[in-house]
């Protein structure tokens, strides 16, 4: 094959380009099926066109732009909408530096290559819902009756661009492969003064969310010894799972509480009931398991000590989401080549629709750097030197 | 003196009464000012008119009932407002028993007994407001200023009932001393299986808002080691003051945090501030400084070795308020000759506006038991040889 030589310049412009829809101060608000989520989907089937792609829409509002072959081709791309308030690279990036590899390719004689936007990864349906649907996931009547947090429904919410969509979804077996670009979000490559990231695995996420039940009471009156406080319990318990863990967990691990309410949640009363959320990721399905019998028995220990009651619910479990082997070998070459020295193997500690469409085809992953790890935020930024690495890593992975 | 014989049907009789206004449920709500309230008060102003006591009606709403004499004279009383939603004893008691203690005197040709019930002891417009307002504590027309959660003014509520009050306010000489009844709202007394409780001690309240500023960052992509996680330093904090506590405090002592408010509160964002409030208690001013220097030591070297920003705000500081020791004494007689062996002395954990009117003249207290421990609550009780015994108790000590 030949190389792809891709166009930095047009790569940036590109990237500009789709951050004027939904601009806002110096960053990005193009929740999915907005206004401007909409007409940056059309811009981009505008671009897809003009690249040689044919654009297609599908009934979950992915758009696709697909070259005219009939062997399997690779797929890349990510995602288009943004986080409520969001940077301008999270998810453009990936679809943006797809966009250009399929056109430099198509330049200069390189294999064909499919792009793909996947509609409304950042959630406001549930995470990841466009790549969801495609890969089967979740049935398309049933997203339609998921409601955003003011009460639409994702069916009223596609309607806003149902004249744009096609009946029937793009056949999967259309594409050897997929490659998701994307920006890390956290700060471990740009601490390391590293250009790429090639994506081992997409951690599994658990959650669960757990009560304590106490005895609400008079904070003057009652004695410490009889108190039954479900704050204290929680500190205690946040406390000795952090302990318990020390053995197990690897420096990728997290683990977070994230919400706590309490009941009454004053001042001068004694917390009668205590509600919060354990969330812990890992890459491997062992440890999390593992995580789960210590924060499980540390609750009912501690509760029983204390005289509390305790519930778990709303179990969440993710699985992780291990990259297809070929394809991160050859991401791996292509970041030797075009980073020697600056590049590394990790985990995404973050969900991505590559871990969708990783149960149809072999699919992997490669980050570029977030200055100061900052991202879901207007300030995101990524130094354009990384961004023009990361487009040319794909390229090379693609051309291999 | 002769004996002070009370009636125990008659005490439980006008209990019930008080009960009727405002009933709800099990319980009571009659919150300061309210319809119930005022309904309630002039029922007690007949009440005392009916015991030979003159009624009168100050600005704030405060009760009193006047003896016919020239000397000072014992005042007795505590309050007839409720929690918004309280129990049938909270106040309630000790108005009764000192009106059937002056009552019963009076026809024993017994000492004569002033009685009082303050108005908004509950706190509708800041806790204690009738007894600050009477003590001078806190000025009536900066009272008039203060607005409850639907933003009414005391000068608004305290008009609903202009019509009853006189213009001036009672003159604190006209008493010798002040001896308040109330039920314990703590467990000490049911647990001991004990009748009576003679206050030595209105313990002080001290309380810190602090607000714990670390950085808010995405929960999968924030590897544990960089992050500044608000509420994992509260649950530290907690942990940490308890520890060093230990060595502090009395079994009487008491601390609470029992509000907390995260930022941004979500199960899969890294907590970037933690605002929560401190609160403790006991009966010595000594204590109270040594435990508010380790916890603000232990916020800055904790808030230092985890890069979070500290925050202290709104102190709160009610110095504690030892009870007369001649009113003191003959409490404690009384309770030996009425509950051999079935009484003890103990601090109060609650505030009541027996501290404020210690101020003016020697104070004292005495407790009836709560069973289970259980106040500002519809189940709220106490059993009636208990509050019969309480009554005698406050007889016998002011017949001495």
């Amino acid at each position: 094959m030949p190389p792809i030589n891709i166009n930095p310049d047009r790569l940036l412009g590109d990237l500009q380009k789709l951050r004027s829809f939904g601009a806002r101060q110096s960053g990005v608000v193009r929740p999915a099926f907005s206004e401007a989520d909409i007409a940056a989907r059309e811009w981009l089937a505008g671009r897809m066109r003009e690249a040689g792609l044919e654009p297609v829409f599908d009934p979950a509002g992915n758009l696709f732009g697909v070259p005219q072959t009939d062997r399997p081709c690779i797929l890349s791309g990510s995602h288009s909408d943004s986080q409520p308030e969001g940077g301008w690279l999270d998810g453009a990036y990936g679809v943006i530096a797809a966009l250009e590899v399929a056109r430099a390719s198509a330049e200069t004689g390189g294999p064909p290559v499919a792009v793909v936007s996947f509609q409304d990864e950042e959630g406001r349906f549930g995470a990841l819902t466009g790549s969801r649907i495609w890969t089967g996931a979740l049935p398309l009547d049933e997203a339609d009756g998921i409601t955003d947090l003011e009460g639409r429904s994702f069916a009223e919410a596609r309607a806003a661009m149902a004249g744009l969509c096609v009946a029937g979804f793009i056949q999967p077996g259309r594409f050897s492969g997929f490659i998701e670009a994307h920006i890390e979000q956290g700060p471990v490559l740009d601490d390391a003064a590293e250009s790429i990231g090639v994506v081992n695995a997409i951690v599994g996420i658990r959650s669960l969310q757990m009560r304590f039940t106490g005895h609400q009471n008079h904070a003057g009156t009652t004695p410490m010894a009889v108190r039954r406080d479900a704050f204290q319990g929680l500190a205690a318990f946040t406390g000795a799972i952090n302990r318990d863990f020390a053995d197990v967990v690897t420096p990728a691990t997290v683990w977070t509480i994230g919400h706590v309410a309490l009941q009454p949640n004053a001042s001068s009363i004694v917390p009668g009931q205590a509600d919060f959320t354990v969330q812990w990721r890992d890459g491997s399905a062992d440890r999390l398991d593992h995580m789960e019998a210590i924060i499980r028995e540390t609750a009912m220990r501690l509760c029983d000590d204390r005289g509390l009651q305790l519930d778990i619910s709303n179990p969440v479990a993710v699985p992780p989401t291990e990259m297809d082997a070929t394809l991160r070998a050859r991401l791996e070459r292509a970041a030797e080549t075009t980073a020697p020295g600056a590049w590394r193997i990790m985990p995404s500690g973050a969900l991505h629709d590559a871990a969708n469409v990783a149960r149809l085809m072999p699919a992997a992953m490669l980050f570029v750097p977030s200055i100061g790890g900052v991202s879901h935020n207007f300030s995101e930024d990524t130094h354009k030197h990384d961004l023009v690495r990361g487009a040319e890593v794909l390229a090379r992975a693609i051309a291999e």
